[in-house]
């Protein structure tokens, strides 16, 4: 990119109205798509919509190899948004990027019954946080973007019949358990979505979640 | 990773107390340091300390070749944060992830005030939201995760003395015009803390600042 163009661009953004700023958010996805469109040929529009998303949103292309998204994914996830039912997040974070659904979007990671079950219990609070939403009867979509354990001990709950799950979105990060967390959630007939190996995070959950709102 | 060695580490993860939380986290800094030594050895303590928590939270190590640190920013950032003064993010999934600090974290995204000076002066609402902190006089660490407009809001409002700042984390990430805004600030005298290219995003902003507010 010359110079000029640099200036043109900064030039462009200063001035960027909401209007502008949806231009803006065009433009990138256009760059997205011709980035990845030989990753994406075997996905269905809805599933390449999503890991265009997550692309747009990490700016790293590499997550069009990482990403996996099982068969009954896309179906089991949407009919989970259009009948109004929950979403549960491992952290705080993943649930302030989550702006646009019309139900409830909940986190228990620091619910008082975490704090307790997270001593009683010797856990972890991010896996802790899962029991409680067990508790509380959550049946919907969960969205770990962070912890391991989270994951872990939400795959330990189902398996138990314990926690309703209609979908799980399962990008935890990290060197240490998240590429193994992942590998287990892909093992199992669970809907879902994972990235392979350490990368993954919050923006790729928030990508994948949103991208699915959007849809209904 | 042999098979065995992956049930073990999901044995001891599903397990995995507080204090177990904790070891894991010294077992990826350590992964971490050895994957990104030779790319580090430049910097002070501070700041290799900063780019291990980026690439430990991303688990993404090209993020030690990416980040660029100019050479007041962890002097300037450290007095600022002792000094009790604010945080002002860009978005709130950046405020979300700040959990530890004792002083405010500011975002005015959803400000009654933004949304009126986005229509008034036809800008985006992140570099709106920009403007209003600097109305509400604003002084300490700006912290850009998202938004390129934010960025170069932030730049013009300081162009301007219209804003006080102590240091600025500018990572916004995306195809359009992020790139731009960092060099503009890589530029600037600011005291700042960038990441070359595309990639950027609220983790990446999440564990710098956090990771300055556990130096102090």
């Amino acid at each position: 990119m010359s110079k000029i163009t640099n200036y043109s661009l900064i030039n462009m953004l200063m001035g960027a109205s909401t209007k502008q700023g949806n231009d803006i958010a065009i433009k990138s996805r256009k760059i997205v798509k011709a980035l990845i469109k030989d990753k994406t040929q075997h996905l269905t529009p809805e599933e390449r919509s999503i890991v265009e998303r997550i692309v747009h949103s990490t700016a790293d292309p590499e997550y069009a190899d990482l990403t996996k998204i099982s068969g009954e994914f896309v179906k089991k996830s949407l009919e989970s948004l259009k009948n109004g039912k929950d979403i549960l997040t491992d952290i705080n974070m993943v649930k302030a990027g989550i702006n646009s659904y019309n139900g409830n979007v909940k986190c228990y990671i620091n619910h008082e019954k975490t704090l307790k079950l997270t001593k009683k219990n010797n856990i972890t609070r991010a896996a802790a946080a899962m029991q409680v939403a067990a508790v509380e009867e959550f049946d919907g979509i969960v969205v770990i973007g962070n912890s391991p354990t989270a994951l872990l001990e939400v795959l330990n709950l189902y398996k138990n019949n314990k926690i309703k799950i209609q979908s799980v979105i399962g990008v935890p990060v990290g060197f240490v358990g998240a590429e193994e967390s992942k590998e287990a959630l892909h093992k199992t007939e669970i809907p879902h979505l994972i990235t392979q190996g350490p990368k993954g995070g919050t923006p790729v959950a928030v990508a994948a979640i949103n991208s699915l709102i959007n849809l209904i």
